[in-house]
């Protein structure tokens, strides 16, 4: 636990899935399904990881890609782990659609047009929990934090 | 091939490695070190790709971001597979200092302040290039493209 970040005094968004290591959660930006892999101990970089700890996230960030594709058929998903600002490991992995506020450019960039009405489906998280339990098995969410 | 496609038509930067998979090149990008890994078939996401060719693309990836950590030292290494203009799966690896011209945004971001003259070390390239074999083994690089 560091005091003031993020990622470490909250879960950072509805949880979907989470282990011992890591954790999915949907996050609460204007891209309708748009979920983030947020590393559970506070580590900046990938390369801070033993390779057998970078390959689970990896595998769970790809497990929220295919999850998304097909619930969502997206133009694109859109894959990033930044941290300059919040420099806890974490993933965006961003479905992106033609007519998204902001494609083709990334959703860090400039504005091209208002973005559409495109309401998140009241199912799409219990849809997704159920994909990523079927695909990365059930986690450990009793033992996650409050 | 797919004409049209840059990644396809072209290397993509000065190449750095490359086996019969993937490369590694050196962007020209207003942020030195800034490296891509490219997957030489034209392929859009990273769940089009088997398992284990995914395993090895991101592995490549880590080594990029171990080298352009151990030469230059960044505050923040930021990682990206987008691919919203260019739907074939590269990886772009980005250094970040804070005194760069958009940290901590990322670099797709607003410029935070005119970036430093910061240029790339003339030796940079054979630097990573000798990192990268020394890491993933000499690749492939006499059957690249020319």
């Amino acid at each position: 636990m560091t005091n003031g970040c993020v990622f470490c005094d909250g879960e950072g968004g509805v949880r979907l899935w989470r282990d011992e290591r890591c954790r999915v959660v949907l996050a609460d930006e204007p891209f309708p399904g748009f979920c983030r892999v947020v590393w559970n101990a506070h580590v900046a970089e990938m390369t801070d990881l033993a390779p057998a700890d970078r390959a689970h996230l990896m595998d769970v960030v790809f497990a929220v890609e295919a999850a998304l594709r097909a619930r969502l058929a997206p133009a694109k998903i859109n894959l990033a782990s930044l941290g300059n600002l919040v420099p806890h490991l974490h993933w965006h992995v961003i479905p992106r659609h033609r007519d998204d506020s902001h494609f083709p450019q990334p959703v860090w960039g400039t504005a091209q047009r208002p973005g559409p009405a495109r309401p998140l489906a009241p199912d799409l998280p219990d849809a997704l929990a159920r994909d990523l339990a079927a695909a990365l098995g059930c986690g450990s969410a009793a033992a996650s934090m409050p």
